[in-house]
């Protein structure tokens, strides 16, 4: 088949290392012209372009996308025309921490506290739910950590909110949690669901460092737990492809924070440590094709390569490392690759992730 | 890297989808137009195009090949701009069968009787040598069965060589083996080497239809005799890349039967079943990188999708299936894909691949 992609980065990218062995062939939509260099074909436009939409769909068979924050007209538009998966209703719903909240409450998934504030008015009432310390966040348009305000007591909300530009927020109490997992599951068009094994996530300054799949010492409890969240929501949304829900540990039991309805940075490891990748089984979900098995092979852990990366050498050097390049120019912030030490037995994976973790903090950004 | 390819069939789609994770692009030199959708870039000429060669020198750091009838003078051509691996050297002992076994020869590396056939006087000799039944195998460009005759008596021996175009021969005796078996090795540029498990391999009208890796009850002294025999080849030429070397089982050891100066058809189970991948290592290998580990990940089996394939849907639903389509129109006789089986367990391995088994075997050929 013929596959839309909205958005081309390293999650679109490694979607088409996957789909190309299934024998599909991939159509992207970005704005970037370097974007994917040398993989499918590629519309320079952005996500709006209403040309391109019209292009992108005469093209192709079905669109998925890889970033959620596409215009949500842009994915209505396009699923008038050909099937669009996950649903742009699954879109809406993650693109605005409200309505996703809601969802999560609506169907008896726990959460941590949380109020809107949408006027001057909300922020007393918010605070008085919620308590502080908390997080103002907007309601949209927010991910690795952009576009929060931490709240530390009642007087630092209103100009929390003035400094996010009076846009709907949510103010978030602040969760006291042992560890953040999250949990990547999967619904094929069939309906069939699959959930891999609960995966351990270290963030800095809000962006994803290090997951280790599956996450040690996770009891049978929440690992149920999370697939049952999982399915649903995937059922309610009548979702079809690979979900991210992000999960607090705490000491009663696992609180959802949000869901991104993509693959997901936390699901890299699946490539080497799954029977079936997170990037396989959302294009055998999407093309209609059954679902691959989850099962871990072994155990993993991936290192996040940001602003940079070592001299790949160095890292390949290393017992049951993997690298992935983006093909991204080094810039501060930006993920352009990730490393997955992959081990038979807990021990060597301890080992590896250490060496790994050693050469990339030593290691200056470079380019190839 | 910017990696050159001559050729852009299966095996320049594998090194591709191996090599863009390592941060490397691809250009392919590949006659056909339809060659290699959607990956890479793609020069449509002939191998030996001295215009399309030097455009290809001057766009990439170093080339490599994907199939070993590459025009010598090409490769050598090349050699002059940019660093050619595995060397022309190498690609032109693979490219001559009596080269090929006086090269095994030298090395102390046991293979099967044979003698050479260059002109009607030496039939006699041949055939005495060897004895029969025997096979009647062109010097140079045989692959997949082409370009042999089977000599069931010494009569039979010169109207072989006269089908065959009288053009320089090998005659080699009848090896009672009894199994089939590859060894995938590989050596960076470094000189180190790492060998994989032995493959059974199981042919059908001279073309390969089903690898098992690692070979069942293959002896620690199978495994040690093909590796040594392998390191030896690899030294010799001081080769960098990924070498197969075919092998027959027969009562007493082993016998060297020919090598492929390239990533193997029977090595695509190291996609699943091995750390690396042959593609992986291949590219690491050329590229000067550390080479990956080549430990089994489990116990995998292959088989080859020739002529067409069944719907994708029956395959992917095999626990421990993994599909991998050439992107290549259904052709009588044409290899357009492949499936691997990985288990955990040799039980659940035999019960995936008889699975795989039945359903190629009842299904139409069919494009997608």
């Amino acid at each position: 088949m013929n596959i839309g992609v909205l958005g081309g980065g390293q999650l679109g990218r490694m979607l088409a290392l996957a789909g190309y062995p299934l024998g599909h062939d991939f159509v992207f939509l970005d704005p970037a012209p370097e974007a994917l260099c040398g993989l499918g074909s590629h519309l320079v436009a952005q996500p709006d372009d209403a040309r391109a939409l019209a292009e992108l769909a005469s093209r192709v068979d079905l669109v998925t996308y890889e970033f959620e924050n596409v215009p949500a007209a842009a994915a209505r538009t396009l699923a008038e025309r050909v099937p669009v998966y996950p649903s742009p209703a699954a879109l809406e719903v993650s693109q605005d921490r409200l309505h996703e909240k809601t969802l999560f409450r609506s169907l008896g998934i726990p959460t941590g506290p949380f109020a809107p504030i949408d006027s001057s008015e909300t922020l007393a009432t918010a605070v008085e739910a919620v308590g502080t310390p908390a997080v103002l966040k907007t309601r949209r348009l927010g991910y690795d950590g952009k576009g929060q305000r931490v709240v530390g007591g009642p007087d630092e909300l209103a100009p929390a909110w003035a400094a996010l530009g009076k846009v709907p927020c949510l103010l978030e109490g602040f969760v006291r949690f042992e560890r953040e997992l999250s949990c990547l599951a999967v619904r094929g068009r069939d309906g069939t669901v699959a959930v891999y094994p609960l995966v351990e996530n270290h963030h800095e300054a809000g962006i994803l460092r290090r997951s280790i799949a599956p996450a040690p010492a996770a009891t049978d409890q929440r690992q149920a737990d999370a697939a049952s969240f999982a399915r649903r929501l995937l059922e309610r949304l009548d979702y079809v492809g690979v979900l991210a829900l992000e999960l607090f540990e705490v000491d009663g039991g696992l609180l959802a924070n949000e869901i991104a309805p993509r693959v997901h940075n936390s699901g890299h490891w699946t490539i080497e440590g799954a029977e079936t990748s997170q990037f396989e089984n959302h294009v055998r979900a999407i093309t209609g094709a059954p679902l691959g098995s989850v099962a871990p092979v072994g155990v993993s852990a991936m290192v996040n390569l940001i602003g940079g990366w070592p001299d790949p050498a160095r890292l390949l050097a290393i017992a049951g490392a993997h690298l992935h390049l983006y093909g991204k120019a080094p810039r501060p912030g930006r993920k352009v690759g990730h490393v997955t030490v992959r081990c038979d037995e807990p021990e060597s994976l301890a080992h590896g992730l250490a060496a790994v973790e050693r050469i990339v903090s030593e290691g200056l950004p470079r380019a190839t």
